[in-house]
């Protein structure tokens, strides 16, 4: 599916608003009510136990793992849905080290979601003091790749700047060094063609309450390629990624392929909404969705610097070292993107001074990003955000 | 409350169906579909990035906390949301192990759920060779704990045989010995009123897609002790656990006593779900609910044995030591589960013998409960169990 007006009718967007954000979470896909009430009240509410079996609840984080597997360059029967995007990082992560065992460094960098840094900082407390995370600025990162680094773990897109790493050649500079790589995809599930079969990525994770617009709080996902999937270890080795769940063994074996991945009970409502979304995303066309979703961040770009002069471009200028946002700096940027908010055209910041916007292709016109321009531009101009005093004022009226 | 007649009215129930697997998946509230519809429709469809701050959210899985709080004898402020029940053990037995660093046993019994024993196998391999995981029979458990024992690992209920572990003993030797314990509740939350506090219990976990109708996959929780909450490390370090999750320090701090140990963004869809449930739940009357789930136990186990002289009592005959379910032993279980869930008798089976059946008052009547007794008396006098020959005809038929 290439035609964007279309695809915008399958989603709710309320009145009055422009939708700059579903980089942080996504609108709400028309269908995903009645498929979610239809999980409610016919399968849990008539089949009840029996909905495992019957609905095929037990197979939705494999079968929506494949759909969200063509998205992002999976070979079909390496991805699985489940938890949430922290603890897929986690696994990855205690997967890979657990499979270069003589080495003791996890290595990422300062453009990492925080999180991805807590988790990892998490893990190498409980495996002990001779770990070490060590994390360097993004574009330090090939250079500091060297034969003590057990895993590279990296996000893709830099979630204030939208600035891509080149997935490729990274992956490519770590296996030379002999490590494995994790890429968390959370700013790139949805919002352009990941290749990770052709970038020779090891493990990756991401969400889907993003780009991939499954709601609050949605399953997050992760990949292993096919040569590690029956020696990768879980780490969070949980009952259904046994393999025989219901043999109730006492011990542990891990499961064929992904599977072992799996960790506790699926979270079927959850995933009910999800699979509105991917209903959409089975017909998009992702080269089209990236060239419209480029369309639409560059119109942005040069609206805003034609217009607003105060406002510093923070993303690469350069599409193809972009995601699908695009962030510019101010010292006030929290009180202009609250200013904007107020005004219908929903962004967020990110401290200390990153106004970040989402461009989506699915739901965002053309017009839409001219209005978001000219509400920014007549917002810079309203006020001298230059003096706080008009700041605070503007605020209060 | 404890009119248990009006609190079936509040649950959807198929007709012709008597439930008796209340303990492996609750039955759906009513309110359930509308609460989740609001949630989709109003709150993400309408507010979009802004129902973390304006539909509260972010406050979700503490503000739940509390009220499964209440039904498990924690003290308010304590039990948090999140993940699965799998995720949780793991979270908590890597705290406690954290916290008695000189130790390197985990003690559990045979009678735990797997998962809980191979997510502790999972940590256990991880942490390293002189880590170990004793597994001992349950009646071997008190004798089991020495010096040794870093933490005591126990799911309170036997989910076979609804065999009951007394908490507060249990506990007060694991202290006696310098232990801390870890207690799964998953068949003891919405069963029958849980002590934590008084039982001096260090953690606990739960998932609350059984007694407590949370639906399939519903969240689980994690209570930590009020004199840990501030010493516990989380282990799954996520940024919803950190102290200022939207400063986007690149370094963890834990957050404040019970916070620390969210991890990733809550599932807010399942979460609506679940408030559903504890909607009900707030006003019943937990020692009422026991007394009328004796009775129903009681009266089926009487009616069983009067009427199905093959059919042997695995569960304790002593109400004192059980749960809310009860368990009668066949070689042919699986068969005569089957021919009972045909029948429209919806009880369990778990290798290799066990006829597992739950008793939930909010929704079972005694009349239910004879009607099952009835149909079970019928199957086992209809083939000669003891002879595969007829069994197999008879599901043929």
């Amino acid at each position: 599916m290439t035609d964007f007006a279309a695809t915008r009718a399958l989603f709710e967007l309320p009145e009055g608003i422009i939708y700059l954000d579903g980089n942080s979470l996504g609108p709400l896909p028309r269908a995903a009510a009645a498929r979610v009430g239809r999980t409610i009240t016919e399968e849990w509410g008539q089949l009840l136990i029996r909905g495992w079996n019957q609905a095929g609840w037990m197979e939705l984080p494999t079968a929506l793992g494949d759909r969200v597997g063509r998205l992002i360059g999976a070979e079909p029967g390496h991805v699985v849905m489940g938890d949430t995007l922290s603890i897929k990082v986690y696994q990855a992560l205690a997967s890979a080290l657990a499979m270069r065992p003589d080495r003791r460094v996890i290595l990422s960098d300062s453009g990492n979601f925080p999180s991805d840094l807590y988790m990892a900082q998490g893990l190498v407390g409980m495996l002990g003091a001779d770990y070490e995370l060590r994390v360097v600025a993004p574009e330090e990162v090939a250079g500091a790749i060297d034969d003590r680094v057990a895993v590279l773990m990296l996000t893709e897109v830099d979630y204030r700047t939208g600035r891509r790493h080149d997935m490729k050649a990274l992956t490519a500079a770590a296996h030379a060094a002999g490590a494995l790589t994790v890429w968390d995809l959370a700013h790139s599930a949805g919002a352009f063609a990941v290749d990770l079969a052709g970038a020779g990525a090891d493990f990756a994770v991401g969400c889907t309450y993003k780009y991939l617009n499954g709601g609050p709080g949605a399953p997050a996902f992760i990949y292993v390629a096919p040569r590690h999937a029956e020696a990768a270890r879980p780490a969070l080795s949980g009952w259904l990624g046994h393999e025989a769940p219901f043999a109730f063994d006492l011990d542990y074996r891990p499961g064929r392929g992904i599977e072992r991945m799996r960790v506790g009970t699926p979270p079927v409502i959850a995933l009910a909404a999800l699979e509105a979304s991917l209903d959409i995303w089975d017909r998009v066309d992702m080269a089209a969705l990236r060239k419209a979703s480029v369309a639409l961040s560059e119109r942005f770009i040069a609206g805003v610097e034609a217009t607003c002069p105060t406002l510093t471009l923070a993303s690469p200028r350069e599409a193809a070292t972009r995601g699908s946002q695009v962030s510019f700096r101010h010292p006030e940027g929290y009180a202009i993107m609250q200013a904007l908010i107020a005004d219908g055209v929903i962004g967020d910041f990110r401290a200390p001074d990153i106004l970040r916007f989402g461009f989506t292709p699915l739901y965002l016109s053309p017009e839409e990003v001219d209005g978001a321009v000219s509400i920014l531009a007549r917002i810079m101009a309203s006020a001298s955000w230059d003096q706080p005093q008009f700041k605070v004022r503007s605020r209060v009226t």
